[in-house]
């Protein structure tokens, strides 16, 4: 299979200096192995670490023993790393000749395991440590020694005037490309993922019947798995993360191609659209504090508001309680009134289009930005790979195919051989999705309803008690306390629905590791999203809605009266619910979630291991990287990251209308979070697996249906929740002047005090003359024919509102698609570049071509074939050395390519290898990496 | 720059039999000579045509006499196409010594002009003919007697199991392509489609200043140019296009890869496109029956409708005109009641979410389609070529040029050169695009405007007659005038703006062909909608609602009413004017715009040239190929037949709501379109150049924009123009016993006769003793303090029309997103197949790599020079001979390529040519060709 190929490949001049003692350790396996003359309890505290360096290397002979020792004397600086096959070569495993039942079983599952992963070709090294190091803490500190001054200006790659040709990667390929040294061929980031492929597809068949390194960590065998963080890579590229995890570079941009070589494009990805994001917050900041501004200024000319805190209009209001409230005057709810108009003005209408053309903007420059990315990052050309199978479908699969050859052997009946899970297969798992997620949505339902139920009765109780200082304080107890219990539910509900989700997408059985992602990410966003929004859009749109007129009020459990609206309208209350689960969930989310928590493990972790730290200690060995990662938390994946930001999104957003300072809130949590975040990444996590990616896959989708959402949403709450509509009806239909004077007026109806149902009037009013109290709603006066019905005001109001909403959607739907229309998908320059490649590429292979021509023909126009073969020595050279340059085809071809102006050499790069392993245990290895090869 | 591409190529078998004595015509050109002798005006009638028919060729020795007398003999059996670099023949150009001042300078034009095709690399060979023949009308007899019996199954194209590896033409790669025939390897598309690329792109600077053949013509140095119907090709494809052009194959598929490989890709598409959009015209054709079936059995037993038609009720209508009118009695409008049930009903609600899902079908379809086309038509892989700039454009910058030159010399001043047309030199020509497009919105309008003048008019007119028998017609008589008068102005208006559209298009100086195209496409799409649609907007949302009401009518011009509804309601009349012009609009402009127009020049034709072609029959001449197709008409693009398409597609998704039977006259229509197109390509037109594409371009977009504005509109329309809603709130709200009956008399409001204005009441009644009469609003009866406002009722029903619209919207476009999102753009198997594909081709260029370091190794490897010679020298045959299959590098390439099952061997197909010519004239060559390349 190699044959033939591997040639050219150790004619290179890199097979010297191959192995100058250091090796580079990819990749980390531990497992926990309990010590034989333990006197502690066998179940947890008394174990020793035994670590399980592995090791991918090259294609030279096995030798170890003194390399490994100097190898393991000072950290791993890296740089021994090579390329194409790997092979394995088993440490000492001894030391553990007795143990228990369990750890042997487990040992031999780790025997076959290893062997396996020998035969794929890895390398592996055993650490025999007895303890684990505390060390890991003060990692961060050493880091933060590096402490030079933030550089703004990253040195850039070397891209400059040479386009490197990306192409598919393969060991029958090798002559392809620019292969200058073995040890930086494949970078840092790829050695770890193709030795994380590897540890996840090598099947252990004999002792245990399953594949991949995720099983054998889920039935503990191994204790974790996981890259190390590269000290050496940090020295040129970490030395820029430092500065980019530094809480003080807020301001800045962010390295995103350093972030991207070091962690891989997923991640990379996720710190640019996060940096984007923040980036565009900031003019819908401005013009959000602008809006707050104009209702600020304008809050004291406004005659709704100075007509409800006019004493002298002495409106008298029905009570807001049955018995034991009184009447009231409509000027005692003045501060809300002023308040509503802060963010309830025509100004906001505004805010909210020009929000939803933000939205739409955002992610169409997005769209851009991500394609600009993968260009860069030689992405364009490579196609998705095949992706294999998740080891728990295969696992599955396998169950299934025995069975069904039990069953063939009792039927003697041939059938088509199974090659996949059929929906059959995946049924019980829908069964109980569906019905989870049913249950799950009822279980925030009722949680939205009891806090409603916690309002109205502890509303009720208060109002009845004799106590006065109580009294006065009912609404602003209930409601903080009721916002208050709706943020803890809230959070709650959310760590259990993230659980939940991840469980539910395993009783699927999705096929690979995108399909799960895709899956649990729905899932995870429609609970997580009904969670958080719930409350919301309860008392945007349903709140008050219910609570019936006086003397026909609607009561639950027979006795307490459907909660309303404050006096100064919903959009108040909207408001401050908006502002306190948005400020609540990431303040408490960042602070104790992000921060918080990790931290406690760690401490935790520390104190239990503190024992065989001092002993370490007293040994005085340095600590291991291994050790220092090892203390750290496993990375689990960007989901949550994600989750976070796209639930702020629709905060952002879908509720924008009534909360204009929402996107400035947003803008100061994510700046810390961005910071908050590469922290996290860089210091308190273990490397994660770097993962290609083009983009950022379905969150596009769901960002993108939030959007258009959010037009709809918008619009209700503008017409719906806020007086816009009310206010522009009266003035141009019912206002006797055309201006707003009469406004308040118009808007109260009068009810018969007379008309109580027994026992609802107040027990004890101060007003004991009144005949007529006022409520706010469009109903017919008590003295008109159909009183208490609704009036033609209301449906004139009505249809003026469902006029609004029907304008306001296909007026931003159509906004929304010219500036999605107007600003193209591709960058221009991009579309160029890439067809400039595309025609490069081709002219490499047909330059090839062309040699071969020329020598077979120099060949036979020589005379004399010694001749001939000296000439054609000198040409073959000129092949078989890739790392030369030859010049292009010239003429047209030349003028094509050099076009824009400024590529005056052309390289090609590989993007993608394939069949690297010597072997490939279950199926061939399929994934993607960048090599050179000079072609031009 | 050809060195070395060629050795391979003429060492291929196929030199031999290069020429039989007949040669090819790929493109004639035709131009017009004053006869010396002539008696008659020098202006039209007495011209002779001289043929100029040019022929690509291959590169052997020109050599001319006698092949082309022979070649002369019968027809153009053709087979002697030659590929790669073409030259050119001047053939005898003598017998016109002597010519007027006109004609010699065009004489001088055409020299240039040929040389410097000659120059490009085309041969071209000159036919003097005296007359022109008159046999073009008999070709179609003559095909009409090769009326074999159709075969369903048209035969295969040798696509089996082989697959073909596509990639661009260009000489210097010859070698890579699979070239068993210089005869084939281009086929006559593609070599009419070379040689239109020359005649376009030929400059002429000496004699005329100008670009391309279509200046050219425009000049009338020569009167047309066009590629010859390929008999012989007949013979194999058109056999079948005369099976696919007849009306009698109605009911079949059509051949859609033959009539592609005839006329090329964007026919092709064309035709699949219609195919689509009739086949998807069953289904919504049915259901659409059933909806109407639905209203047809329900009317007896509908109450409303029952209601208006119950004598006993009595309900006394206010008189429809002043004065002349009397008071009239609601049952005398039973029949359009009855009438009205048919189109309004609740199933019709139900038909328009139906529809509104098939158009997203049809398009997600479509979509799924035209990706499957372009995949067996090898275009997936080929990028949009950069494409020329118009001769126009570039006429227009050399002027650009020219100018700043001078300016330049005059300021001493040294500029940016100039590369492109700015924003500004467009200015005046965007000035008068506006102004004209406004001018003709407003044309359109003043046209329904004045219809509706004419209708009130003449209805006032004729009520105020004394004569009962014209009274009694009025409504008919002023509706069916109204509406022909309609449809005539529509026609007429189409056929202006069409023309208009291109004037316009031409003004704004678009670079390119495609961009030319889009602009006049959106042009001309936007003022044939706007006028196919005005009246009928006019009908559905405006007509009734500002009449006013009894007492207090709206009046135009001070003395006549605005028009009402009829008392059926608005949607009967907009049932009636949908269905006159839709199908007005198909019959006459497939009648006589497509087949008696053309028919018609024909006919003028031939009696002009009867003379001459007496003549030529006497001297007993058979008919030559190119003066059989210079009879027939220019092909003038696709954009009528497209936009004929789309503005009915807007009849069935528009206002389907209101038409239930639209989809089956649609259908009934494009069923005759198809076989009419077909007709009319294959034997009425000369044969269009055949233009690679892969989509219907922008027809798309306009499809989709139109499917989108379609919700909204029947939204609309069964909201507004129907009574579903008032039907509906009356049952759900007002109705007594919640059933229908009632709801007539809801629905009339009460008018007071005192209160009519002076001279507005009847001057003559049978009724004397009527105090109130009725009229169709929601107001207050006189009797209420506010009298004639509208009515509660009115805002009521106005909110759940609001509502309605909202609730539809919403869901519609829910569920299209659904649907949209279910149904994947790309068929799975094609993704598959794609993915092989792309795999093979590197496959393809890597094998030819490894062929040629094993001949090195093998070279190298022997001790004797001479053996390895030999060695070397099979070695190099077997990597020589394209023609040759060599195995794959085995082992896991293999099982990637073979995974699907059943790709034995792969085989490589050009995809695209570039630099076929010799020497471009103004710039490199680019266009995309298929030709073939055994690589495996």
């Amino acid at each position: 299979m190699l044959v033939g190929s591997n040639k050219p490949y150790s004619s290179l001049p890199l097979v010297s200096s191959m192995f100058n003692g250091r090796r580079k350790v990819d990749y980390v396996l531990v497992f926990h192995q309990r010590r034989h003359n333990s006197l502690r309890s066998p179940a947890s505290t008394s174990v020793s670490h035994d670590r399980l360096s592995v090791v991918s290397n090259g294609n030279f002979p096995p030798s170890a023993g003194s390399d490994l020792a100097a190898g393991r004397g000072g950290g791993m600086p890296g740089g021994e790393a090579c390329v194409g096959e790997v092979f394995m070569e088993l440490g000492y495993a001894g030391g553990n000749e007795s143990m228990e039942p369990g750890d042997h079983e487990m040992r031999l599952i780790r025997q076959e395991f290893e062997a396996n992963l020998q035969e794929a070709g890895l390398e592996i090294e055993r650490d025999k440590e007895v303890s684990e190091s505390g060390f890991g803490s003060s990692m961060s500190t050493v880091w933060r020694k590096l402490n030079q001054p933030f550089q703004p200006k990253v040195p850039r790659q070397d891209q400059g005037r040479t386009k490197f040709l990306s192409h598919s990667f393969s060991r029958e390929k090798l002559h392809l490309y620019n292969i200058t040294s073995k040890e930086t061929f494949f970078d840092n980031t790829t050695r770890g993922r193709i030795v994380y492929e590897i540890l996840r597809r090598t099947v252990c068949v004999r002792t245990c019947q399953t594949i991949g390194i995720s099983t054998l960590i889920a039935k503990g065998v191994y204790d974790a798995a996981f890259p190390l963080h590269d000290v050496s890579a940090l020295s040129a590229a970490v030395l820029n993360l430092q500065g980019w995890a530094r809480y003080s570079a807020f301001y800045k941009y962010q390295p995103i191609d350093l972030v991207r070589k070091y962690f891989g494009e997923k991640i990379g990805l996720y710190f640019a659209w996060l940096g984007v994001y923040t980036q565009l917050l900031i003019p819908a900041s401005i013009v959000g504090i602008i809006v707050f501004g104009y209702g600020v200024a304008t809050v004291d000319t406004n005659i709704p508001s100075l007509e409800m805190c006019d004493e002298s209009l002495n409106f008298t209001m029905c009570p807001l309680c049955d018995g034991a409230c009184d009447f009231w005057h409509l000027s005692t709810a003045c501060g809300t009134a002023r308040a509503s108009h802060l963010f309830d003005n025509p100004a906001t209408v505004f805010f909210a289009i020009f929000m939803s053309l933000w939205a739409v903007l955002f992610l169409e420059h997005w769209k851009r930005r991500q394609i600009s990315l993968s260009f860069n990052w030689g992405l364009t050309g490579t196609e998705d790979d095949e992706e294999h199978p998740r080891p728990k479908y295969e696992t599955i699969l396998l169950q299934k195919r025995q069975k069904k050859q039990k069953n063939k052997k009792k039927k003697k009946k041939s059938e088509a051989p199974i090659d996949k899970l059929t929906w059959k297969d995946r049924l019980p798992g829908y069964f109980i999705n569906i019905s989870s997620i049913l249950f799950m949505f009822g279980l925030t339902f009722s949680a939205v309803f009891s806090v409603i139920i916690y309002r109205i009765t502890i509303s009720a109780l208060m109002a009845m008690s004799p106590d006065p200082a109580i009294k006065s304080n009912v609404r602003v107890t209930v409601s903080a306390t009721a916002v208050i219990i709706n943020l803890v539910v809230i959070l709650i509900l959310d760590e259990i629905y993230g659980n939940v989700a991840v469980w539910l997408t395993e009783l699927e059985i999705p096929k690979t590791d995108t399909n799960f992602e895709e899956r649990l990410i729905l899932k995870a966003f429609l609970l997580k999203f009904m969670n958080a929004y719930a409350p919301i859009f309860y008392v945007a749109f349903f709140k008050g809605r219910f609570a019936g007129r006086p003397g026909n009020y609607t009561y639950v459990f027979n006795n307490y009266r459907m909660e309303e609206c404050a006096p100064g309208g919903c959009l108040i209350e909207l408001c401050i619910q908006l502002s306190i689960i948005m400020l609540g969930k990431q303040l408490i989310q960042n602070n104790i979630f992000e921060i918080g928590i990790p931290k406690l493990k760690k401490l935790a972790r520390a104190i239990k291991n503190k024992g065989s730290t001092e002993k370490e200690k007293e040994e005085g060995k340095p600590p291991q990287q291994w050790n220092l990662d090892y203390a750290l938390a496993a990375f689990e994946g960007l989901t949550p990251e994600y989750m976070e930001m796209i639930i702020q999104f629709g905060f952002v957003s879908l509720f924008v209308a009534s909360f204009p300072l929402a996107p400035l809130f947003a803008l100061l949590n994510n700046v810390i979070e961005i910071r908050l975040d590469a922290k996290k990444f860089v210091t308190e996590l273990r490397r994660p697996v770097a993962i290609r990616a083009k983009d950022i896959g379905i969150w596009y989708n769901i960002l993108s249906g939030m959007g258009k959402f959010s037009v709809i949403i918008n619009a209700f709450v503008i017409s719906f929740t806020s007086d816009f509509i009310p206010r522009l009806v009266y003035q141009y239909m019912y206002s006797p002047n055309g201006t707003m004077h009469g406004f308040i007026d118009h808007t109260l109806s009068y009810f018969n005090v007379s008309n109580f149902k027994p026992g609802t009037a107040p027990h004890s009013s101060a007003h004991k003359d009144i005949s007529f109290c006022r409520y706010k709603d469009y109903r017919e006066p008590p003295w008109s024919t159909d009183a208490y019905q609704f009036s033609k005001q209301y449906w004139c109001v009505l249809a003026a509102r469902l006029a609004f909403v029907i304008l306001f959607q296909n007026l931003v739907m159509f906004l929304s698609l010219v500036v999605a229309w107007v600003i193209p998908d591709v960058p221009k320059n991009i579309v160029e570049q890439l067809k400039r490649e595309k025609k490069l590429l081709v002219d490499v292979f047909l330059q090839e071509e062309k040699e071969k021509f020329q020598l077979i023909q120099s060949l036979f126009s020589k005379d004399n074939p010694l001749q001939a073969g000296s000439h054609l020595l000198q040409q073959a050279q000129g092949i078989a050395a890739p790392g030369r340059s030859s010049t292009l085809p010239s003429g047209q071809t030349q003028a094509l390519v050099g076009d824009g102006g400024g590529v005056p050499r052309a390289r090609c790069r590989a993007a993608s290898f394939s069949q690297f392993t010597r072997k490939s245990p279950s199926s061939p290895m399929n994934e993607n990496e960048n090599s050179r090869h000079t072609a031009v």
